[in-house]
């Protein structure tokens, strides 16, 4: 009964085998191994861009702020949804790596971009008056970080704005794989062909050891996140150890089967949730996330019986107190497991 | 017959294992694994330091910049050898961690630093005058970037240097099995017993898929380098995967054993080399780091055999001009293909 | 009839008196002069604190991120009002010069920042937790950039807040002046006696050419100040003209004399805008600045006229539509121009 | 017998009465005020450079920095001497401004730099390959920091040398008033036509209070500059005082007239030097500094008699001892003066 993060999972077992293959005798190090040119080309096929610069990093902070930091100027500000991960938990990695960059947040309900918050805080920021810092890119985060996903209007209501704007996009995608799947869109229709510049490609939450791809669909950035990159310390040596598992990852649509695995548990936590008249759904759940509240015994109840998850408020109240928490599925979580404690908070 | 680089080779399979192993159930992110805790004591065993602050990163270079820019305040300076892997191969990761500090070169025949053009380059350092930036860390590297290795008696004269001007002193222990070995001393006497604050403990390039440990002998540094590590995306959530590698590098002392078999086989290239009438050592090897030149036309010979391994010049000229040459000996290094490259180019 | 803003009226004559008499002969650079001794001493007495670190710039907005920067690490977030000059109008200098720290913004009725919001802020800015920035310093504005100004008990329950929380305080005091003879408090008791660490002495707003004073009432972060000042290109080495203006302005406190006569002007024009039926103040004024609005028609005949001030809103609408502006007095405004001023609008 | 710096003389009574005469009534802030405009255009005009886009600062490094920062991205190097000032003497404001680039340093007999180890550094410098550092700016100062002047084939055989591997040219001109009258060659000359992109152009040296310029040759760097100014902190609000001084220096050429006078009376100092059998210059002296060495006896003799200047060495030893000075003259340096100091060390 495991639902505090898709962090804690294992991996899965074809990417740990592919891992034990792809340590036979010598490879060239730093990305120049074929393992990685065949998974930028995998890439490239998956989301059909065949341009795109593609890189691979360990984590999902790096990936967004480097990504960040070669679309955004240190005079810039970043528009961002004011629970995104990159303003909540990245403990200023995009400043650190812009050279200072301002973050702007926008009013997001339910996790999601509101596109007038968006329109008006675009139109706040001066552009080409010295005074005030700079409009830069906006960044969006799919599966969000209250576990909704956006729509394809709504994605393409706020990317037009950034648009509109002369802005670049960027989106969060450490949860790329759960969005695509609760949407069934392809990736290009969730990305580029929605006014996406550049993705954070998610693996290390589904099922990975740890591996995001940079993606950007304009190959003029190359260059620059590449030195970005290697000047962040985020230049594997050994970097056969990442492309083997992201070979893995993609092969046979592993990603999506995992991804489905996941959701497919969240959407029963929440369908029992919604059975439960002393149980309440914060957010609509679209994907692995389940944003919840329920009474603080059941918290206790569930806790006692060792299940692990995110209680986020306190549990000193009387037994019927509300307390929110968070579920999250991962690729592992088992059916049993989730009935069980469906039955524990009941 | 790769001698390229001992970033080339594949993982152990002790340390394969020990991933599988790892891969089970659930597991706390961001280091807070029980595994990480009992690498943490286990290293600290081995460094004979019970106080010791310690942390896992993923690459070199992010544990050489993480742990100075920790040492160094922006508007420092900090004393490096003219061939440092921090002033050559980091495109300036140390100056983007710091803050913009400055690195001041010192000579470095062989690769080690000379103490006396190190105490010119402090005392040439203003400390309290406002106009030039200030003195800060000390950063040695053993195994040297030319395959030497510090004696403890030039080691300990390099750190009272620092000492004598309060300065701190960080070691790029990328290949301290290596040294430790070439030595036959203890962790503990090469590194806080000779003078040492800071150590990037390197396994990356002996054996492991990608896993350092910066560690601070003195506590007081935990904090902030764990603020700049996840600032600078280098906490890594699925953290089980760097421990588990670490601890089993370090079980049973298989650090050692693969940093022996390391320098044994660049030991026979070296005392191949030397028996070789037309080879000549550019640097007296002491650890898994052969620098020579031997004729064009061996390095040919050896290239069209399939040997790899880096000519560092001109290889257009004619037959008998010499060329210099890196030849770099992982753990996996065969006593054949040692064999068979000294015939090659004999 | 100028009321666009402080930042374009004249010097006082006795400023320009005492430039002139310090272009006499020579003088040590860099600070080293007398001149500069006996202002940095003369600012200790008017603040009643005789170890306070003083440093003379020459820009507000250096004034503020210099300070900011040595009370702030780059991981911390600065506790700003959302209309704080440091937040809208310094291009990221904050940002820039604190090496990538976060700003965050505290709601502001009227300017001054609501403590229940900062209490909320700071609550919410997790502490010892790694993944999120972590709580920096306070910094407040008074006069405000609303043209408000914090009464003693106001101030002193935000810088209570701080100190509860551990946090430093810096108060940008571009127009303190204007402040002080509002409440009429002494420096003392609007600053350290307030809670406040560090403050931004402004001159340049208050008939300086371009002087202010950074005060640390701790001068433990003297030498770390100076320091930043020489990094960021903000040591004057002709200093001397830096601290003339500020002997002369200190001098039988010419600096409240001015700051009086500019209150008195913005007293004047806010006591005509509430006589006015057809104007409106938008905050009540309580220093040099009158944010105000009136019809649209009065807008255009007081710019026929000549008069120069900020309109904030559509000149395009019916002549009756209501438009905000902003009036600001310096020390040099006349009663006539406000008379007249006033006339114009009636 | 002031000779410690052209730091430390007063400013010309010209510009003062500027000063005077500019503090009548309001002017726009921030450079919107049309002496700005005058003076811009008439820089264009001295330099034969009607496009370039032209800048207003207060001190020689934030002119030096900011140029710099905008030429070169943060993981690039800048070329320059080992002398130079942006190496010395500012405190790594260059590193601080471009986000942490490296310099690295040319030999530079007499302060001059060495064409042929210019060439060997950029060649050193690997371009394209993603370890190291890229190929940044070339840097020079004229007058260097030795007093001597490049003559224009010198400047162009090592502008060349940039040119040819791509890179932008920044001169230091702090004094470049001095080496323009010592060369007898039109700012267009030494700059634009030899090669250089961007210029510091010194006043404060030179008889301002504060004021340098910095110029781009190519107006697209305009904005950028623009930006870097105001959130380093170094855009002036009331910034007619900036402009009057700098439109006094360049009426009717007072400029060359202050630096004609100050490298006269260096030439004067370095006659009687070499006329010195006890003397002996360092370095040839081109403009308005002189480095030379005296015996220990003439240096406290000097001393004591009132003259100020900066003895580079120990004071301690034996009479004869010859122990090095650097002596500057300013504009208002008096031939008295001069000869009086010459008979003091005779």
């Amino acid at each position: 009964m495991h639902f505090a993060s898709d962090n804690s999972g294992p991996a899965h077992p074809k990417v740990m085998r592919a891992l034990i293959d792809a340590n036979e005798g010598y490879a060239m190090p730093y990305g120049k191994d074929p393992a990685t040119d065949a998974v930028v080309a995998r890439i490239r096929d998956v989301f059909e861009a065949p341009e795109a610069a593609v890189y691979l990093v360990g984590t999902g902070s790096s990936c967004n702020a480097l990504a960040l930091a070669t679309l955004c100027e240190p005079w810039e500000t970043i528009f961002c949804s004011d629970v995104a991960h990159v303003q909540e938990d990245e403990c200023g990695a995009p400043e650190f790596f812009t050279g200072g960059a301002k973050l702007t947040l926008v009013d997001a309900p339910d996790g999601l971009m509101d596109p007038e918050s968006l329109r008006a805080r675009v139109a706040a920021t001066a552009q080409g008056v010295v005074h005030g810092v700079q409009r830069g890119p906006l960044t969006l985060t799919t599966v969000s970080e209250r576990g909704t996903v956006y729509g394809l209007d709504h994605l393409r209501s706020l990317t037009g704005i950034a648009k509109d704007a002369g802005l670049p996009v960027h989106l969060d995608g450490a949860r790329i794989a759960n969005a695509l799947v609760g949407l069934d869109v392809s990736p290009a229709d969730l990305t580029w062909r929605s006014g996406i510049d550049a993705v954070s490609f998610g693996g290390t939450k589904n099922g990975l050891l740890g591996v995001e791809a940079a993606i950007f669909f304009d190959p003029k950035h190359a260059w620059e996140f590449e030195l970005r990159r290697k000047r962040g310390g985020h230049l594997f040596s050994k970097h056969r150890y990442l492309s083997a598992q992201m070979e893995a990852y993609l092969r046979d649509d592993l990603w999506l089967e995992m991804a489905r695995s996941a959701n497919k548990s969240a959407a029963r936590l929440a369908q029992g949730l919604r059975e439960n008249n002393d149980a309440r759904l914060l957010h609509e759940p679209q994907a692995n996330m389940v944003y919840c509240e329920f009474p603080r015994a059941a918290h206790l109840r569930a806790r006692d019986a060792g299940a692990q998850f995110y209680s986020m408020g306190n549990l000193d109240g009387p037994d019927d107190a509300m307390v929110p928490a968070r579920l999250v599925c991962d690729w592992s979580a088992s059916d049993d497991n989730t009935e069980r404690f469906l039955d524990l908070i009941g």
